[in-house]
């Protein structure tokens, strides 16, 4: 009957709450996002890791019994070490999209799109060749995809301009599938799709890691099942945290989530 | 003979320092960019205040004998709280480009562009009434030109499309002076007077504020004068600090600075 514990830097998580609200309706959800700090896309290692543990440090005061990370930059490069400094289980979004491409991908040949720390960490690229090392795999940081998405420029000539610019690379390796690999992403799906074509496929890590954690939690015995066998039953309770301007969160929320949030509260994570 | 601090949420202030540099070459400056936690355009007031109090007191740890707030957003937010706060003279960017827009003013329409932060906090409005309260103040926050510079789109289509769009207020109200009120913008200058047209003045905050502390140190005796009356003097020295990402610093630098900066320091500065 516990809650699920998601963070993320700031408000691109959400679009792995709508999946897991869509997939899990019945589980309690508590989010937090690190408005204070964001965006990590641009940040150490390092300094990725150790906001990442105050996150889950957080969470945990909030008797979570799993938690999902729902950034991208935080599972390429914080993952590992998170994994081994807490009890509770932990899943990121690396995984559940890697191997979704792999499964994708008929020409064996996968394409990414993350900021620029994803980028670096190669995390996609070895999670895919751990499934399969004969796919080929071309990386691409598109750093202007947040800011675009942030400020509401979803359609028209300016993204389409840069969504040209920075997807080049998988036109000349012929990919045919490419993976989302930034929680944003996602709400410029009908321009990367104009871009790219209609043969190739787009992979959403959102839903695949709504996907993973509802098989975790269904393995280990810890779904939420209030809502078995009843006619009318309660869905979950979702509360949202962050550490900075809960107004610039409540406004773009609806963007990401499909639905308004209120009662953002802001907390301190440090 | 004490150093000059300068801070700032990032690179940004660097633009500050070049013309500190210019005008004050026998200086010693300690520069610090807040990089762990930039961006600060985007966040409230009060987790501003929190970051620039603990960057002061990161710069007073190296006896800095005044501090130089490059950072539009912080001189917006923050600036009389932390003036409480301590007893080291601090100035910030928005006096010294209030004043020279209403100088500079023939029409008394003046435009200011900046952050989401600098332009809802109203500063360079209230502080050009201050100065003449009959001058009308067009304010408009241009969010997408950070990520821009940072990203190196600082000419063609994409940003001169988006100026287009954010500075059609200011063709609107006839202004023929405008305040660049973030420490990124002078960079895109020459896309902003393009799009403005040859008869609108830009004002660079950036030179306005090198030009008062130059003012403020001499009436006040602090003048490092190592180079006085010497044929063959030795210039100021200069040491940057970061809370993260060195690398990036270093690579971003020299677009800011227009000279290469090295050994670039990582510390905490909470």
């Amino acid at each position: 009957m516990k809650p699920i514990g998601v963070f993320d830097s700031g408000v691109g998580g959400l679009t792995v709450v709508k999946e897991l609200i869509r997939q899990l309706p019945y589980e309690d959800i508590v989010y937090f996002g690190d408005t204070a700090r964001v965006p990590y896309g641009i940040k150490s290692k390092e300094t990725v890791i150790r906001f990442s543990i105050e996150n889950i440090l957080f969470l945990l005061k909030h008797e979570v019994k799993f938690i999902c990370v729902a950034c991208n930059t935080v599972s390429s490069f914080a993952l590992p070490e998170i994994k081994n400094h807490f009890r509770v289980p932990i899943v990121g979004v690396i995984t559940p999209g890697a191997r979704e491409a792999v499964y994708a991908t008929r020409n064996k040949r996968v394409g990414v799109i993350g900021t620029k720390g994803t980028i670096k960490s190669c995390a996609y690229e070895d999670e895919i060749k751990q499934f399969d090392p004969k796919v080929k795999v071309t990386a691409v940081a598109c750093p202007l995809f947040v800011p675009f998405v942030e400020e509401g420029w979803l359609t028209g000539n300016v993204v389409t301009t840069v969504a040209k610019q920075y997807l080049k690379p998988f036109q000349e390796t012929g990919v045919d599938t490419v993976i989302l690999g930034c929680t944003h992403y996602p709400l410029l799906k009908n321009v990367i799709s104009e871009v790219l074509g209609k043969n190739v496929t787009l992979i959403d890590s959102a839903k695949q890691v709504a996907i993973e954690v509802n098989k975790i939690l269904s393995n280990e015995g810890l779904l939420n099942e209030r809502g078995k066998g009843k006619p009318a039953c309660r869905l979950g309770r979702h509360d949202f945290f962050v550490s900075d301007n809960p107004e610039w969160f409540s406004n773009l929320a609806e963007r990401f989530l499909g639905e308004p949030v209120k009662n953002v509260k802001k907390v301190s994570n440090v």
